[in-house]
């Protein structure tokens, strides 16, 4: 029986843990893993206060800090539910149940999938969301990296110094993220660009060997087959945005995307209950938004408590 | 002619300008000082992922983060006026006029000032609003804090390792601020706490000598002379909170404490000007928060100028 519950250990997750901790609050971190999204990027250079530090490194750091006050952590459990009975929160898990007088969801986001014929069947045999921990086994490949925001920049610039040919897959006419990323990817002669791309299909036998890729062209209405084009590829990195963790908090509103909504104080409708991070309708995904959120979504569950 | 102009050079604008510069914009950053409140903060523990940090050192860390970009920057120039004309942004300051297409005001808070008598008058003869940047000064000497919040705490913390009697002066029943920065300030013998205690005088002849104070008493309605005390201290450090630096917002929606009213996309009233961080109204007046807000309100500014 706790005061406080905090689902997740990304940015949001830890930096609430650290202010609760400094508040010495009775409280319990449960995550299925740490360091969420930043452990799985490439080189950050704008979270402030570092000028460079890779998201394996930044991700590190964020835990020793949360370990430093021997914080309650379960790892590795996923959360099933999360609902309101009476005036109790009841947080279910695979292994437990545990109860509380108020909790944080910072479950942050996963990888959105392709939904394209042999997608599920090569995943983790040449087929990954994640160029950071999967990208060193494609040394000397060609890869194609599926995207064209931020995350498939970063994957591109990963790629770059391990593989051979790099293909960047993008279904829009040019593209987007960050300009000195752009510039960083483009100077890269490695890196080609298929804009106005979609893929169709991941082959292989095995293991990947290839993408089916089809040219989109706005005007068409009917898919013409010259259009089509096979790329051999061994690997293939899928960057294509982002789901919220959200499915298991029951009876808390959430946007279209699945996005937890919040007031600027990181509530939810279901009072006692908070939220704060990637999972949250709070816009932009960054390192530094998240975190900052954590610190705001502690303190309001902080001054719940204390009026309850 | 720039396309964004920041005001404020505190963790939300520096933030801004990392974000700006990354997007290749051009833009320039105006501001009295560098650092903001961080500049004046004591030893820090909760800016996530620096598990200790001095305030001076993570200002340190953020202007070299700025600078990092080659970033057009106005050191000490205060700003007079913002407002819209036309369609476009003109900044005036104690120098010279800009032009710009958006604005981010980031320009933060100041300390609140007592008003007392004696405050003026012995303001740097032995009053302070910054224990971090003057504390040192007052080695071996008997000082008063007045306040009772977090940087009370924080004043009180660095003072007990300088000064001789460290007295905090704090108007309710009980100190507030996180229960670890109590904790230690108890446990430090030197500090000694007056609750429910004003100061109603600054005293002194060339420098501070003393304060009055005047016991509360909620019941009462007549001050009783009996419950006047005079305290002899050479040191006075006033931590009763701030004051947003919002005067020179013309046509922006303001909060009754004066704070700049924003979206959850950091909007003003105002098409074009965005705010960010301490200036505004976002609960909670924290590093970690002000930085996401910088960061939230460049990607808001930025998809502005898409736009228009």
């Amino acid at each position: 029986m706790y005061d406080l519950i905090i689902i997740g250990a990304g940015p949001a997750g830890i930096t609430a843990s650290v202010y609760a901790a400094r508040k010495n609050m009775n409280f319990l971190v449960i995550s299925k893993d740490i360091g969420g999204q930043a452990a799985w990027s490439g080189d950050i250079e704008n979270y402030t206060g570092y000028q460079f530090i890779t998201g394996p490194e930044l991700a590190q750091k964020f835990e020793e800090h949360m370990r430093k006050y021997n914080t309650a952590l379960k790892e590795n459990e996923a959360v099933i539910t999360v609902e309101k009975i009476g005036s109790m929160i009841k947080v279910t898990t695979e292994k437990a149940e545990y109860e509380a007088r108020s909790a944080i969801i910072a479950s942050g986001k996963r990888s959105r999938e392709l939904r394209v014929p042999g997608e599920k069947e090569f995943k983790n045999r040449g087929l990954t969301y994640c160029a950071t921990c999967d990208g060193p086994l494609f040394v000397g490949k060609d890869v194609a990296i599926i995207g064209g925001g931020n995350s498939a920049l970063d994957a591109a610039l990963q790629m770059i110094s391990i593989g051979k040919n790099i293909y960047i897959i993008n279904n829009t006419d040019n593209l987007g993220g960050d300009a000195v990323m752009r510039q960083k990817v483009e100077a890269g002669a490695k890196a080609k660009v298929f804009n106005n791309s979609q893929v169709t299909a991941i082959l292989g036998d095995k293991m990947v060997n290839g993408i089916r890729l089809q040219k989109l062209q706005p005007q068409m209405t009917q898919v013409n087959s010259a259009d089509e084009q096979l790329l051999a590829v061994q690997g293939v990195f899928v960057e294509i945005g982002l789901e919220p963790n959200s499915e298991f908090a029951r009876g808390v509103e959430k946007n279209e995307l699945g996005e937890i909504k919040v007031t600027s104080y990181n509530e939810t409708n279901v009072e006692g209950i908070f939220a704060a991070g990637d999972v949250t309708d709070v816009p932009e995904k960054q390192i530094i938004i998240a975190a900052g959120e954590g610190s705001k979504a502690l303190l309001s569950a902080f001054r719940y408590l204390a009026k309850h």
